[in-house]
């Protein structure tokens, strides 16, 4: 499977590019009081460990928006500051270092306050992310046309040649919704009509499970087909599932370098012991590893010897309820003490 | 996004109808011992009561695959039997009342032992799926074309031109990997090859969360270009969790008739309330229900009252930690005892 990137300008928020053929970026979003500087810092450095390229961090008041600066001097990683309603708070946010705004021009008030925003993010260079969300969208619209993509559509292209026509361009467009037919229908036909790079996402998608895998619905089909630069996967919760599952997803895409990879049979009447147990042991055991390795745990001797002899590592449960273990192809071991002997083959590897 | 499925040739299983225009069929397997005809049967409910199509049962012995028999008496739904290695089994599986066998006839032996089962399929009107699986592909395939969705492709079409001479067509088709790219290609290439209704799935996709997002990632991407007529989500553990994560993509897709759909905002600096303990108390108490219902749980007023107003029920946080709840776009309540709100006003419709 190979995935043609539809063609977009580069965009950089400090030293990361989204679009141009830069690699998709990763993103998410803090959950802490954006005042808290310390709490805020510890979650953007958590996430960045896990792997998220970008964090967001609301300024829903002056004192957060002034907060971002101490935030980005302590964390050294650039940030996105996501503000609604309050064009003062984008000027001190910008003043005070953020990288990139997101605005939804629909709720900051006259065109003339976007204008200042506009003005004060081309003087530092910061990029803007713009973004339509079909729980939002102006009221003329949603008489006129709907909840519809070409409706979102219109209130995007609106405020972008707006935005255009003051001559800024460092621009960054997201068009979402809660439903994934809409999501992916209103981004195929923003991929068609710009050249800015997209900014994926799934508006409230829910919790940890059935949210992620709607977000994956949506982003998957639309990365498929070479459409966004940049993603998240928006979660109820703790921020870092959101990297967790993310990074699951564009792996299983080829769209970043691949990591530590456990598979497992679903288990039938087949399965001569434990897989579950074992490959839960080894999701929790292995949680912070990160070296690109494909571990397969086999429950009987259909696939198993296969698939384990692909893999790294491999296991596959034989009928005396001990395991095979297989190295590179290669059968390395005959035991009982399964886990300890996978995890003996591990070392020096991870 | 309209999703034109490809033409595939209608198989009966039982009553249960794969391809030729019938909704996806969404199947799950039995981790029971088979031989347990009173598990296996509790387990077989368990999984058509949560949304499942269609059952498969192992039979990797005389036993089970005369269990088979029984448990069909017992459940009264259509059952697959799967089989391996031994074509009796698949002889006793018939006898006994299985719909479909599913065999994989590279490892059956010699194709003379596959007439047997095809014969005997043809008289009692069962239907077959082949799987290909990039685990267990012949070793002169292997060799010769390394594990390549064209070497996959070679290995089910040899397979099926031989079954085809035997007169038999009531196939269904799965060609199957770990890997996603590969899974995806593969299927692509099948479907403009054949006309047989096709099964997705992921093998060894892993446990929930990481299995659920790669499966999704495979088949969404298939489903939305209309190739897939059967799927089964793989998971290591309990099947029930096979049915819940792929009733939430196949409804995502649009290819299910939608049900119960909790969508919930991802948290930030902005939120006033608990939106992730109001979300999953919500998830927990209503999940048996499944009624078609829209409920967002939204915690501040930048998307919340746009995206609960277009909820069945919604509640938008306030900022002194109340909430405002919606019922299909009114305003029919402000408290700060959000939680028995909601189930007031889900009382009557679920």
């Amino acid at each position: 499977m190979n995935i043609t990137r539809r063609y977009s300008r580069g965009v950089k928020v400090g030293d990361v590019q989204i679009g141009g053929g830069a690699p998709i970026v990763l993103q998410s979003m803090t959950n802490t009081d954006t005042r808290d500087v310390e709490r805020t810092c510890a979650q953007i450095r958590a996430l960045m460990d896990a792997g998220c390229d970008l964090v967001r961090v609301a300024a829903p008041d002056m004192e957060s928006a002034r907060a971002l600066g101490m935030i980005k001097d302590n964390v050294g990683v650039p940030l996105i500051a996501d503000i609604h309603f309050d064009y003062r708070l984008a000027l001190k946010a910008i003043e005070c270092g953020a990288d990139k705004i997101r605005i939804n021009p629909g709720n900051i008030g006259s065109f003339d306050r976007v204008k200042k925003i506009v003005e004060a993010a081309a003087n530092k260079g910061v990029a803007m992310r713009i973004g339509v969300n079909a729980g939002s969208l102006e009221k003329k619209l949603r008489k006129e046309k709907g909840i519809t993509a070409e409706a979102m559509l219109e209130s995007c292209l609106n405020q972008v040649r707006a935005i255009e026509r003051e001559g800024f361009e460092d621009i960054v467009l997201a068009i979402k919704a809660s439903s994934i037919p809409l999501t992916i229908e209103a981004n195929r036909m923003l991929a068609s009509a710009v050249e800015y790079p997209l900014h994926l996402g799934l508006t409230e998608a829910g919790i940890p499970g059935a949210g992620s895998i709607k977000s994956t619905v949506a982003m998957s089909i639309l990365l498929a087909e070479g459409i966004g630069d940049t993603i998240r996967i928006s979660l109820t919760g703790d921020p870092l599932n959101e990297i967790r599952d993310g990074l699951v997803m564009l792996r299983a895409l080829g769209l970043k370098p691949p990591g530590l990879d456990i598979i497992s049979c679903p288990t039938c009447a087949r399965s001569h012991g434990d897989v579950e147990a074992l490959a839960k042991r080894l999701h929790t055991e292995l949680s912070g590893v990160d070296t690109p390795l494909k571990i397969a745990v086999m429950g009987c001797e259909v696939n198993g010897p296969g698939e384990a002899r692909e893999a790294d590592i491999g296991i596959a449960f034989a009928k005396n309820g001990g395991g095979i273990i297989f190295k590179r192809g290669e059968i390395v071991d005959r035991t009982k003490d399964i886990f300890n002997s996978i995890m003996d083959e591990l070392k020096g590897i991870i």
